[in-house]
């Protein structure tokens, strides 16, 4: 029972010192590679550098306490970075103190709300972020950062979170392009991507191990970070004007108490539940991706209680909103991490380096962060999906698009939002002009079928019409307009039997409809009955008076209904 | 062709002299019986009393032109009254001049969406009312009317939209209660319920024919309204303080173009169109309830273009939204109308009156009105209804609930808005955590039931499960569950079988769920199957790489599934 609450009791005891040595070494690379990127998260959403060190560090503490997935990592991820930024400039001007103490709110916020929502086991809640609405979000806010990294890239400046605003602000500068920094930022974007797609190869080629060769090539960023490091340094670049992260002060963050006006937390309301969705489906997805791969299970309700106090975490030690994050968690599972101590381990490494060799990230310049992100947002964008969604379903389709278009052009607030009421709607309009079919016997066996589609016996004076939808409001009409039509074509009915072997659900609409449908064909001498009805549904009929109302019979099967009307 | 734009031809090239007996006659009597109606309904509306002799006329002979319904008649009814009053009074005074102004704009607005909606043929719109959500409506309507109508009966003030509001603004007044209006209010009253109740009975014991009796009952009102404004003139009550109908203007309404500036178009957009939604509700329920007793058809989507017509005309006509009514269409029927004509007839009767004759209802007390629509209202209130209801299903009725208490404490349209959303939320949760059975063969035939509540066959290495919903966004990751709790409670299972004779749709979300369990259960050397695909599925998924992907087949029937694993 304490286990299901501290899923830490289901592994701690049975640690021991071949788990530790693998996750001491998870912890040392991951440190080293997630400092760049902590970084760069916390700049994308427009807050000083040292925010997203300080929102790695006791989030992720408190994950490995709560957490029931073995390797995911928590800390900034670049998304729920650009949807901070996002938020706090509706409220606040970036730089300014107001504008930190929004996002600690935006934090604790968004931690209150998944602890509510993993209380309260709903869990389910996100699953309606529909595949084409994450799929297509991600694209769009994948393009987002990509655009938003250019001005970083170039040695220009650039503001806004729609794709207008972005270029809008950095058109004006391109005459400012600072040539160091164009080299710094273009010449690290190019060797990640070489490193990307020939890395790997060209070392095995090389004689290197694979497993090396892997690492190495993973390491990019960190080269990158030491490279250009040293050469803005060497040459003192900052002087020509290369940006660069500069003074970080040192030493753990301060435990504070973000307050702020009642209207604060108001204006911040609908971004912390967008924020706390979207980073929930991003970290469960994540989990049950690598849960699968080595046969655990993660328990979606216990994650929201774990992410819930990460970002309460977050939001008392001056952090940013956490997630589980797709790159610091490959990046942990392919360092070989056994259980959450390896992101313990990791965290205790990031404080470290917190604590005191803030100093030679002085000299990075911000070019390369730039780089680094641009490159490993880039996966997000995913452009055959758009292809295959096309193929299978127009409205998937529909939704993925409007999600995409709304983000670039309204925000990404207006796109989730959008994309899951168009969602929702498309569904309802789906399911309220439902497909249904006239069926007659396959000869010689108790199955039935199509009357359109196959070769079937029918009989004259009934009417085996099967219902391939539950039955409620939005097509209760529906199905009075279906059943009227065919007793008004077919003059010589005298049963009408409705197979509702596909019916899971008759709402009390449904029923009125039933109802009068019934009360109208027994005006003209047609009879009607049912068949196949499932159990749920046929306990719930009980309880009205529909079925003593009913002119005919309940059939358990169409072939029932068949004997009785074709002699 | 033409005839489907313009019913009137249906009907108009096979008229004869019967017809128009029967017609003139019931264009009599809903003359008589409708004028105190119409102006009743104005006041409740909290517009001067010959707007409501207005909208009878030129929209009634519109929807004669346009409308499908035989017997349908056109003109204020109380529900879209109070609706009207409710959005008229959040932007303007009652009284004012803009406030008769906003009433214009608002049959304008009302009558171009519901053109809009018939042109795009959007009549399934209205199956998003669901029948607890307009069941209860009516109800909550049914008693802000009847407590609207108090004041009226004891000769007091009181305003508002809600029940506290009304209630608040009435109490103080009660030591003003005037005795005459008193007497003659709460005297109507009990002389209406009175012969709702008995006359019927009683006349017919007298010895008067039954048609006849049903007629002098169903005439009550009339006689109501003759004695009250004759006693009233008689003895000059006006001057003792009993509130009169007073100076109506004689003479047609003008034309007019209703204008106003954008933010009164735009205040008055959500109002018009729930206006339109709930009017053509009623109405095409009316219509179609009447249509079926006569074997005759409604068009819901020409009926839009119908009543769209007839609220253009009631903004041009200094009118106020209309919409096929419930009393006054059963008076037309019962009156024996056999055509449009019979309403064309009744709004020519009532430009008569109009024209020459509004002196005649200076006397008319305010209180007979209120009392002619306390008791006609009082047949909405449905309390039987919430009981079924609450018997039949606990979802629906809290649907219900919610519209009622919402209705009531909030407004109208924060009732509509509210049961219409929780309507759909509900239906998503309960899809979104579908039914699903493990089935087993009933022995020696070829049927499959849930192996939990029948005694089956099953086989100890494959497993079948049926999926009783079809497969979307908001379910997908449930399924997900699903199987994998299966898989893991069953070591020795080699093969899945997912039954999907109930699933009619499987959307991109849930065509993912369905690759990443057959990649899983691959993982783990369990096999997928499916079996009784639909084939508008069956078509969707080969549109996709699914198929070539599953690791197992997918066969017919269960039983073919059966047959190959049960060896």
């Amino acid at each position: 029972m304490l286990k299901r609450y501290l899923p830490i009791l289901a592994w701690l005891p049975h640690y021991h010192r071949r788990l530790l040595g693998a996750d001491l070494m998870a912890g040392l690379i991951v440190t080293v590679m997630v400092i760049p990127q902590s970084l760069a998260y916390a700049l994308l959403a427009g807050l000083p550098a040292v925010v997203g060190l300080y929102a790695s560090l006791l989030p992720q503490l408190l994950y490995t306490l709560l957490g029931t997935s073995r390797t995911l990592a928590v800390g900034p991820v670049a998304i729920i970075a650009l949807m901070t930024g996002a938020a706090l400039s509706s409220v606040a001007a970036p730089g300014s103190a107001e504008y930190l103490q929004a996002a600690l709110v935006l934090s604790l916020l968004s931690g209150m709300m998944l602890l509510v929502m993993g209380s309260l086991r709903m869990g389910f809640f996100s699953n309606f972020l529909s595949h084409p609405v994450i799929s297509g979000f991600l694209t769009a806010s994948g393009i987002l950062i990509a655009v938003s990294q250019l001005g970083g890239l170039l040695g220009i400046a650039s503001s806004g979170f729609t794709l207008v605003e972005r270029l809008m602000t950095l058109l004006p500068n391109l005459p400012d392009i600072n040539p160091y920094t164009v080299t710094i930022g273009v010449g690290t974007l190019l060797f990640l991507v070489a490193l990307r797609r020939y890395g790997k190869r060209s070392l095995t080629w090389l004689g290197v191990p694979a497993s090396l060769a892997d690492l190495l090539t993973k390491a990019g960023p960190v080269f990158a970070v030491l490279i250009t490091t040293l050469v803005t340094w060497h040459w003192q670049l900052a002087y020509q004007g290369v940006a660069v992260v500069g003074t970080i002060p040192s030493g753990l963050p301060a435990f504070s108490l973000p307050w702020g006006d009642a209207s604060l937390w108001r204006a911040l309301l609908i971004p912390a539940l967008l924020i706390s969705l979207v980073g929930f489906v991003e970290s469960v997805s994540m989990g049950q991706m690598l849960a699968a791969k080595r046969r655990q299970r993660i328990s979606p309700n216990q994650e929201l209680i774990g992410l819930g106090a990460a970002n309460l975490a977050a939001g008392f030690t001056s952090g940013m909103p956490v997630t589980g994050g797709l790159s610091r968690t490959v990046i942990n599972y392919d360092a070989g991490a056994q259980t959450p101590a390896a992101g313990a381990f990791a965290a205790l490494g990031i404080g470290l380096v917190t604590l005191a060799f803030t100093g030679w990230l002085y000299y990075l310049p911000i070019a390369t962060l730039a780089a680094t992100i641009t490159v490993s947002i880039l996966t997000l964008v995913d452009i055959p999906m758009l292809r295959q969604t096309w193929r299978y379903s127009r409205s998937d389709f529909a939704a993925m698009a409007v999600t995409i278009l709304l983000t670039l052009v309204e925000g990404i607030e207006a796109g989730i939002i959008g994309g899951v009421t168009l969602s929702i709607a498309l569904f309802l309009y789906r399911t309220s002009r439902p497909h249904s079919a006239l069926v007659g016997r396959v000869p010689n066996t108790e199955h039935f079928r199509n009357t359109e589609r196959h070769d079937v016996e029918t009989t004259p004076n009934a009417a085996l019409l099967r219902i391939d939808e539950s039955l409620y409001f939005a097509n209760a009409r529906y199905l009075e307009d279906t059943v009227y039509n065919l007793v008004a074509s077919r003059p010589e009915l005298e049963h009408v039997v409705l197979i509702c072997s596909a019916v899971n659900l008759i709402d009390a609409s449904a029923l009125e409809s039933l109802d009068a449908i019934n009360a109208r064909l027994k005006d003209s001498d047609v009879k009607l009955h049912l068949a196949e009805v499932k159990g749920p549904v046929m306990d719930q009929l009980k309880k009205s008076d529909f079925l003593e109302e009913l002119s005919g019979r309940v059939f358990l099967s169409t072939y029932a209904a068949w004997r009785e009307f074709s002699q």
